[in-house]
Parts: C-alpha cells; sequence; structure tokens
C-alpha cells in the first residue's frame, strides 16, 4: 500500500514549530505538520477560576477554533452559531492533556490560556493543537519564572500527541485528511516523555478493531511522539 | 485492597433491564447499574437528516440528559443554560456507539433516536446508556421489522459498554461514582458480541498509565461486556 | 355519555404516591396519576435568591421539565431549543401554589427547589405536579426540622391540584389526554385541605363557558382535591 | 375603604381608545386606561403557521412587549436577554382571548398578528392589551373585508378583559399598580358580548379565596366588560 | 427636481418635541420629524459601568429599539431572535452622540441611560434619537441637579443630528423613507451648537461620492443642526 | 510631534501583501500593515442570498473576526458569547466596501464571502480588512472568469481603505493602537482608484472637530489610499 503522500507506515508528515509569533502573548507557537497549520497563543492571568480557588493550585485550560475558510468547504464560523459538540470536545481534550504535564501547584495563583487556532486544516488538527500548545505553556512556564512571579518550573514532562489510524488494513502513522477519510478506525494518542499515556481515544468509523489492532497502532504512536518531542525541545532550546 | 460496595476487582454491580417501561416509544428500556438508573426510549422517525438523504442509509443517533437531582448536589437544568460541553460529548459517543450495531442499509428512509435520561446517577451514565440504549434500539428494530416498515433486520452484533479504572494501583471493573473519584485512570469501552472494539477513551486524571496497565484495563472489559450482553439476551428474550 | 376510561364524571384515575424515590435528594415523590407519571425532587440549598435576601424569609420555587417520549409524538428537547412558554407558565404556577401551602419567615435562609420530571405524560402533568411536589416539599421540611436546621415546621396547610372540564356538555374530573383534546373547557384548580382556592386557570379552547358552568367544576374540583389530599396524607404517614 | 384614586370599588379607570394611531398598520388602537398605556397594532399576513395550513382556517396570535420605562423601576430590554416567562405567559393568553371572539374559518389564508406594546404601565396591561387589541384586530378585519379578501367578516362576538381583585377584604374592579401590589387576591377575566367567560385567571398572592369571593369577583368583572365593549363599539362607530 | 414631500432641499421637515410624555422617567421627550416619531425617555441610576469605576466621572449609555409595526413591512421583534446589528450599531452612535454634550466628571456615581423607542418610522430615525434623546438627557440632568444630587450642570453644549443624502444628483436635507431608498448617498452628521462635528457616517450605496459632494451635504447639515438646536432650546425654555 | 514609530505624519506603516497563502481558498491574502496582521479569504458560493434572488445579481459579503490574543489584553472568543456590536458594524463596513468596487449584476447565481481574521492587532484592522479583503475579492474573481464561471471580469475599480487622526493637534496618517487611543477624532476612509468617497466615518472621541479639519484628514486620507491601490495592483501584478 502506498500512501497518498508517499510516506512510509510510520513516518510523521514534515513539522516544523515557529517559536513566539505572536508580540503580545506570554508564548506562542505556530505549528506545521504538513499543511495543518495551528497557531497557540498562551495568556497569564492572575486569577483562577472558582473550582482551584483557595486549593493552593493554580489552573490550565485551553480553548480551540478553527478559522472559516480553514477546510476545503467553508464551515460557518463559530461566533455567529455558537460552539460545536466537536469544538469543545477537542478543547476539553487539548486542556486536559497540557494539564498532564504541569505541576498546578507550582501555579499557584495563575491560570493559564491556551488558545489554539486552526489556520489551515489537513487531518490531525486536535494532536498538532497538543503538540503546539504544550510548547506555548513551556514558554509562558519559562515567562513566569523569569519574572519571578512563581518559584518553582511547573513542566514536569513533555507532552505531544498523534493520531494513527489502520487505512486498508495497514496501520499508519499521523493520518493526514484524506486517509483520515478513509480510516476504518482513528485514534488519537496523548503521551509523556516517558512512554506514558495521558489519554487514548480510539473511535472505528467503519468496522470494529481488534485489541492487538490497538496494541499495533500504540507501537505506532510511541515512535511518533517520541520525535515530536525531540522536535518541540529542539525548538525550545532545551536539552 | 477491598472495593467500596464489597465487590471483587472483576465484578460488575447488579445490573438490571426493564423492557418497555414507556407506554409510547416505539422501544424503551430502564437500566439499573447499581445507583446509576437510565431510561432509554426509541422514537422511529420516517424523515432522514440532511447528510444521509439519498445515499440509500438510515440513521441511528441518541441524545443524553440527566434530570437535576440526578446527582448528589442539584445541577442546573441544561433547558436553562444549553447543553455543555460534557452532554454533548457523551450523546455523540452514544450514537457512534448504536450505529456500529446496526446495519444502517437495512433502515434505509427511517431515523432512529434514542434519549438517554439519566433517573439518578452513581458513576458510569454513558456506558449504562450505551447497553440500556441499544436494547432499547433493539425493541424499535423488532417493531419496524413486525411492521413491515423494513426488510431485513438491521442489527449486525450485539453492543454494550462498561467503564473501568485503576484504583489505589489495582485495575477494576464498573466504577461506582466514589472509585470513579478516586480513580488514577478512567476508561470507557465499548465492544461487541464478538470482542472487537467499537470505542475506547482513556483518561489519566491523576498520573500517566503504561501500555501493560491499558491492557489489563481491556481483559476486564472484555469479560465485563461479555457478561452484560448476556443480560442484554436474557431480558430480550433472544438465544 | 361514557368516559373513554369508563370512569364516572366525579371519580380521579387511579393514584399511586411513591415516597422518595431518589437516593439523593432531601424530599422526593414519583406521582402517578393514571398514565401521568412525575418524578418531582426538592433540593434544599442554603441561599436564598436577591429578592428575598434580608426579609426573614426562605423561599420555594419549582421547575418543570418533560422527558422527549413522555408523550405520543416526540417533542425536542429543550436544553437544545431554550424553554417554552408553556414550560414557563407551568413552573411559575407549580412555585406560587407550593408557596401558598407554607410559612416563608420559618424558611429564613433557605430555598427548596422542586424539580417535577413529566417521565410520561396523559394529560393533568401540571396537576400531578402541584400534587406530587408538595409531598416533596413537606419530606423536605420534614428533614430540615429533624435536622434541626429550622425551628417551626413550616407547612401550614396541605395543598393539592387537580383539572376539570367540560366534555360533551358534561363537567367532569381529572381529564387523561384523550378528554383533554376533545374539551370545550379546560380549568385547572389548586386549593388547600380547607377548600380555598389558591389559583384557578380557566380556558375555553372551543366555545365560551357561562357562570353556573364554571360553579360545576369548581365543585368537582374541590371533591378531587379532597381526595387527592388523604391520598398525601396516606402516602406522609399523617393523620 | 377609600381606593386611592378616589374611584367606587366597582368603577372602571377612566378609559380612551384611539383608533388608528398607526400609519402603516392594517389596523390599530392606543389604549389608555388611567396611567395604563398600550399600543395595539395588527398586520395582516397572507401566510398561516404550519399548524393551520390546510385546516380551512386562518389564524389570529399575539406579541406583547413593554418598553423599559413604561415602569416606575426601569427593566432589561428583552431584546437584550430574551423574552420572559412572564411575557411568553401573556402574549398566549392574548392570543387565546382574541381567537375566541373570531370564526377562524372565515380567515382561512391570513394570519392576523397583534402587536401590543406597553408605552406606560399602572396596572392591568394584559386586560388592556386584549381590550384594545380587539379593536386592532376588529379594524384589521374590516380592512380585509372591504379589500374583498375574505367573504365574511370573521368576528362573531366582541371580546374585552378587565381585572378584579380583593384589597383590604373587599372586591374591586381594574385595579391600579397601586391596588394589585396590596390585593390579596388578583383575578383577570376576559369575556365575551353575551357574558359569557372565555378564560380566568385568579390567583391568591397572599391568603387564599373562597368560592363565594371569586363569585363576587365575577359579578365585577361582568359589569366592567360590559362598559368597556360599550366603549369599543363607540370608537368603532358600530351600533 | 421636485421632493416627494414638496419640501425645497434645504427645508427640515415638521419638528415636534414633546417634553415629559413619561410619568415614570426623569426626563423624557416624544420627538416627531414628519412621520418619524420617537420615544426617548432618560433614567437615573446611581451605580455606573465597570469601566468607568473610580475615575472620577460617571457615564452616559443609550439604547434602541424599534416597534414590530413601526415600518410599512412589519419587522420580527428583537426579544425573540436577539438584538440585530444595524440596532447595536445605531444605539452605539447615539451614546457617543450625547456624550460629546456632557461633561462627564459633573455626573460622577451616575449612569444616565437613554432609551430611544421608534413608534412610526419613516426615515431618519437614528438622527431623530439623538435630537430627541438629548433633550431627555438634559432634563434629567436638570433633575439631578434641582435634587442636588450633583453639583454643576453637566451640559457643555447642544447636540443634535440630521441625515443629508445626494437625491438624483441634488444635495438635500433630512431625507425621509422614501428619498432615502432612491438616495445615491447617504450621511448622518451630528454636531454641536457651535459647529463642530462630533460624528459624520457617510455611506455611497449606489455609485460613490467627490471630496466637494461631501461639503455640500455637510453645509446643508450645519444649517439644519441649527434649527433643530434652535428648537430644543424652545422646547427645554432654555435662552 | 514626533510620532512614536518615528514616521512622517503623513507616512503609511510597512505594508506587505502576501498572495494565496491559504490552500483551499478561491483567493486569500495576507495582509501586513506594521504589526496589524489579517487573513483575509475568499469563497465562491453558488448560491445567492434570499433578498437577490431572481435579481439577475450576485452578491459579496464579509465576516470579521478577531483571534482572541490578537489584542495585548485578550480578549474573549466570540463563538463562546456571541458576535459584539462593534464586529457587526465592522463586517457590515467591509461587506458594503467591497461591493463598491464592484459590478454585481457580472456575479449573477454566484455569492463571494471574504472572511477577515485579524491574527495580530495594532489598530487599524478594518481599513486593512478592506484593503486585504479586495485583494482577496479580485484573486476570486479572477478564479471564475478563468473558469469559465462568469463571462464579465466584475471589478469596476480598486478599492482600498485608511485611517486618518487628530493627534496632538496634528493630522496624520495610518494610525498604530498608540495613537489611536491619544486621538482626538479617528476617521476611516474608504475610497476607490479614482479618488472618490465609498464610506467615511468620522468620530471625536475626545472633543469635536471643525470641518476645516476634516478636508485635512481627507487629503492625508486620498494620498495614503492612492499609495495602497499602488501595493495591491503590484501584488496581484496588474498594471
Amino acid at each position: 500500500m502506498a500512501r497518498p503522500s508517499g510516506r512510509q507506515p510510520d513516518e510523521l508528515r514534515f513539522v516544523e514549530l515557529i517559536i513566539n509569533p505572536n508580540k503580545y502573548a506570554e508564548g506562542s507557537c505556530l505549528i506545521k505538520c504538513g499543511d495543518t497549520h495551528v497557531l497557540c497563543t498562551a495568556t497569564v492571568e492572575d486569577k483562577v477560576p472558582v473550582w482551584v480557588k483557595n486549593t493552593g493550585q493554580g489552573w490550565i485550560t485551553a480553548e480551540y477554533g478553527m478559522l472559516p475558510r480553514a477546510t476545503g468547504v467553508r464551515t460557518d464560523r463559530e461566533a455567529k452559531k455558537g460552539q460545536s459538540g466537536r469544538t469543545q470536545e477537542i478543547q476539553r481534550l487539548i486542556g486536559r492533556a497540557l494539564r498532564a504535564g504541569a505541576d498546578l501547584r507550582a501555579l499557584d495563583g495563575f491560570c493559564i490560556k491556551i488558545d489554539c487556532d486552526v489556520l489551515q486544516a489537513d487531518g490531525g488538527t486536535r494532536t498538532a493543537s497538543v503538540t503546539g500548545g504544550f510548547v506555548a505553556l513551556y514558554l509562558a512556564c519559562q515567562y513566569l519564572k523569569k519574572a519571578e512571579k512563581i518559584k518553582k518550573f511547573p513542566i514536569t514532562q513533555m507532552v505531544a500527541a498523534v493520531s494513527c489510524g489502520i487505512v486498508q488494513g495497514v496501520p499508519v502513522l499521523d493520518l493526514d485528511y484524506m486517509e483520515d477519510s478513509n480510516a476504518g478506525t482513528d485514534s488519537n494518542f496523548v503521551m509523556t516523555s516517558n512512554d506514558m499515556l495521558i489519554e487514548i481515544q480510539g473511535t472505528a468509523e467503519h468496522g470494529a478493531f481488534s485489541s492487538p489492532e490497538l496494541t499495533a497502532l500504540m507501537t505506532l504512536a510511541q515512535k511518533g511522539i517520541r520525535e515530536l518531542i525531540e522536535k518541540q525541545k529542539t525548538a525550545l532550546k532545551i536539552e
């Protein structure tokens, strides 16, 4: 089987992480995974949501949006119709994923909001948002530490995400839109730098999948996420 | 480790499936999994959503709601504030799960809506909705077949769901609310009668989980879902 | 004229009041009036609405909802479209009715919310909500008194409600859905244990009604409400 | 007991009905009942709501609004927060009342919308809306008949409305705002020119009321509505 | 070219300013510019918006609405669908215009809300709202000064507004609806008593306009606004 | 007076127009005016709004949005709270401006939607949206002509926009955010390649402005818009 892009089954798309493209945000990252482009900005606020008040913790949350013509067919602007269930599902996932990489106690009194806005979509926007959003979060934590607003650097481990799927019977890594549309199974993995799972979402769109198939996808995901975390480290200039 | 309910790690809660408690619906099921009670009703409509028109297929969809005092602390009525992201996420999951058990072509021209309303919640409301909702769907398909509105019986395999999690380091089956609140990891599995996965959602709320831990949870889930499918068959009086 | 149900003109439907079916609520009642089933739960909150703050009074309020397939034809979920005018009209009526049976000064600092959710509808859902909701309110007041959160028991008189109407020229008590659809006049009465009116809502859907006809309906209502109050007392095990 | 306005217990406020103050509407009436001023406009549309299509009938409906400073304390604009339950309850009442005075079959194919906008409120805005709105409806029917768009004049009887209440133990007619605030009981009556009831809404805000008290209020209402119908006829120049 | 109304190119419509038609408002004015009738009421509130708190200033704001049948074809009620972009644009303009005529520091601690509700529309409703709203504002300031709630009278200069346009090549003053529909260019001018511009909004609906044409419209506007300010002074009985 | 940026009073910011950065849109342009960056995409739809059906015309419309962290202080996402009045005002202006440069009859049957999304804001986002949006529109018209979906090229003249204002008494061209915040007067001009005005919006935020001052701003605007149109032509490679 040949992939439409000519990639090997276990090959990521070309990934680019542009640091601080936004002049106002406390941290920002433009991530390009092939033709999927997501602008991630981090905003530090010195007040926390009600449910973390007086718990000795800070908070990290995410919002997700897509420009109307990020897609082949224009989608209506959510500002006119409200956020869809899909959008809310995605931004809840991103928030959970990012929180898993930080010690919230080190952020006591602060809330970091990560906005992930898709400028162009070609599959895998939610996983790109996690990977790029984590870089923006890392930069915002550096900003807080450098400004001596917090004592301890809150990041405890790197976090990245990737999708895998079974296309025409073959497990492949990092699906683009064309593959995603034809995949029997589509799974999103969020993992840490020490190979631990934070989140797994697997859905059989056409036909179910077996337990060994899930294991095969997980192996692919591990490989891809290790590579993505290397790219995050290079962009952030950390060892 | 002793579970709060005294159950074994691989033991389901007491499950009861009451057939057709509603006098109007084309199929209905009140499912009780311990103290989690969900009323599932199936409505047959003879028109389909726009995106399945002229495709030779019918459609199955689900909606989910929770009575305000289904929970220990009253939650505001969604009729007053709109459906939350959590609600939309859950009803999309239920819909995907149910569709996986049916041949939509056999439903050409019909849409079956499954309403899952939680009367009382004690953990696992989304998986109970899948298991009970599938019974309501099955009954509605029997109604359609008996009334000779469709030619072929659309159900292709039984579908049920259960949650598993790691509580104090031990993988356990079918978490109740108290366990769910303390679980490091919470995973929902939707599977078919032939042990195939339809959907898996795993989230690490506190601490990540390894690949072998995921495998352990899956094994538990398989056992639980086989038992739930037996109970569905008994209630429906099928072999 | 024979009624569809075979009842006498002044005969109530079979009424059942199930006490505390909900494990969380401070008081709850499942009322069944024939095929009309309403689950009523009482929630005690220790804060009051703005307009009763610092007045030395507490508050009692009600909310009303209907499950989508409570009716012969499925109705859209209000969580998706907002509360209809009919719903708001009904829940305002229930609230006023319940407040009339209590001394709000004895509830100073507390708000009791009565949620009335119709599981199945066959006419008379708003009057069943008043009758069943009052039982839930009574139980919540007992809870507050027993927990010594209030000094004086707030209930001053029993409150129940019933509908009457003129069907094919004959005044009848407690209309079911089929009768309600054919009634020229439909009136709802809320009364107390000492035969006083709290609320009357009379509407001529087809043809107007005269003053003597209104008197005839009121006499029927008095008889029915006395019987309903007896049933409330039996269920609550009060004299 | 002296009424604040110096009126007799059975005395209406000064009523003025100004015909066609609006240059665009197919019929309009500015009604002044003391300091309560409501502008009623009738709009004829040549399409009917879905539920009357192909029934051989037309439709009459009403909408109600209040200018922000119609009241002593400014109320927020409903355009900013949506229609309240009270507004919806009132406009449903007005619509039912007006339909009772017309033969809808004579309006086949047409919908008449009556907009009742309160310019200044001093109690009794819903009953003034019915009385003034009926005049606007009458004028719109004359317009349709004169333009030969309908064959038969649809109005079958005159309809008007008034409120009564028990203030300091005395039944009084046509409450203004100060009386309304102090009334133990507040009832709205809609009646026809032949003394028949179309709608009665009685509420005990403070203390319940007995059956004889209701009869006393009804007698007052009858007297008041007869006078209002005389004023409608004079304004419309019909005998 | 003859104008439909027979007016000269530089002639205003007949203008009437009725002072304090509303019994509750702290100031009110019913302005009639030909068949355009706008009821303007001023409400004084003793709290200010968040963004002026602790700035030593008060605030002036405006809201705008139109009765459904103010127009030839009925428009849907904004209470049912929310405020349109046009409405928000207009009320923002009115607010800015009114604030330009007052010293906000003299209003410290107070917010004056001007409600402009169009009873009947025949072109120029936003400019009539500014001219009439300013009279209501003036009266409310007199009320505050007389009640000794403020020390200094806040009005610093008179403010009025008018529209001009180019109809069939001829610049004309104060367009009515028929002219407005046919104008190539439509401009709204807000000016002060000393001939200074506060706001200009010029739009070419059909064909663009040159710089000299803009100058010609401004000259017309100056003449009209001087006359309108004279009428404001006469109505307010100020020199 | 020195401008913060060191520019001359009549000097534009550095302008960059990047052609077709989006792979899906029928035309797109990323415009950078200093630190104001707006992504403009054109979508061609083959259906028109209701009000242009059967008029022999097509339509051009615009929508405007701002990413949450486009600004120094993060603004809430409009998808969560609905479009503000400011947003609606701006997108209506952009739409009117773009339509003025095209012959809508040449677009019969087509609607072109221009989405203007602000990635980073530093003053003048609405005028940058007009200038960049016009380039996207031009490209979409080229696409339609090349694909032979239309016969005549619809663009009749170039359209661009710029803001001017009076800062510390000096009229200056193309305000950035810091100047805009301090300007006494802020005016937006939309003009065509033949020096004609399409729209002018002038507002005195602090202090009014005279007729000669308006003329001075218009002269500056003319100069700036001529330069912007040259840049549009260079980017589009037209003479």
